[in-house]
């Protein structure tokens, strides 16, 4: 079960709200970035950024120059990941909506100092964009993990908002003589395109082949 | 041009950077919905949302009794536009990316007052998730239009980030046998889901059909 704290729990549309942990994996783990919200100078700022998660914990990185991960190191942070499913088309532009799936997580992030726990937190964010990359791939070397930071959130607080189905219109507008309905969105992989530096004779990887 | 404001100006990876308002307008345009952060309770919060866009100003809706929307008004907000193009497979680990194109707006959101006003931003607000829907739909009503509260945000200070094409990896890395590329992403409107409750004979009207 998700925790249930003001900024978790939902005030209007509760019917959207999912409470149960597998919601909350299930939507990060389909993910390929997220929006990373910080305090910058007082004011929120917000990035899309690539994470990766293990067991309960997000893992996001930057270089340690960026702004966003120094305003985010020690600070409060909301991570939000949002599948959009579908446009919905309601009889009044009133209940015209979106189909969705969102993930938020507030926290406090952690800057990582462990150096085990900092590779298998970019292990994970590698392989949440590119699955099977990181066995494949030239590691990260001493240089570039000095420039790196690595941060931890923590998914204690979170809360899932799901919207899915047909428009919900005023009962007295189903008459009107316009269509309703979903226009459904799907995101897509299309044909691998190499590098044009790529040595010939590479063969695309099944693990990139498979995913189309 | 856009204007250069501290955090408007990028600190690395100034190669990414976008300084024409075209490619501003091009990337809002092109989106369906936004990630609007805000201050809640001294925390950053981050909502997917709804949005359109009206020559420089930015408009956002929401219920009125919305945490985000009574956070935002009047208050510094950051509206974040992201597409996801592609994930960019290098060498080394530390050169995945992602082809993106990001827009960023920073500024004061405003409750918009004026009922002219607000209709035409709940107007383009609609048009912008479903181009050609307003004319055929009931419009708000008295009472809808009292529940819904009407930000407005000027495009003012805004940054642009775009990344496109194969990986940069370290010279030394070109020779090592790893498939390198770009493992493209598209979004694609599937086929009309006409609501169950539909009047029957009702056909898919043109602006919808032709989207797909």
């Amino acid at each position: 079960m998700l925790s249930a704290t003001t900024r978790t729990t939902l005030n209007r549309a509760k019917d959207r709200a999912r409470t149960d942990r597998a919601d909350l994996y299930a939507i990060l783990d389909a993910g390929l970035v997220c929006h990373l919200g910080v305090l910058a100078g007082g004011s929120p700022m917000v990035i899309p950024t690539g994470y990766g998660r293990i067991g309960d914990t997000l893992y996001l990185h930057g270089s340690t120059g960026a702004t966003s991960l120094r305003a985010g190191s020690g600070g409060q942070v909301c991570v939000t990941v949002t599948h959009l499913d579908g446009v919905v088309l309601a009889r009044s532009a009133f209940h015209h909506s979106v189909n969705y799936r969102c993930a938020m997580v507030y926290g406090t992030a952690r800057l990582v100092d462990d150096p085990e726990e900092r590779l298998a937190g970019l292990r994970a964010i590698t392989e949440q964009l590119a699955p099977g990359q990181w066995d494949v791939v030239r590691p990260p070397d001493r240089k570039e993990m000095a420039a790196t930071a690595v941060l931890a959130l923590s998914l204690e607080e979170a809360s899932v908002k799901v919207r899915q189905g047909p428009p919900k219109d005023d009962e007295e507008d189903y008459d009107l003589p316009v269509w309703a309905g979903v226009l459904p969105l799907a995101v897509s992989w299309g044909v691998p395109e190499p590098d044009p530096r790529l040595t010939p004779g590479i063969p695309v990887p099944a693990h990139v082949r498979d995913r189309c």
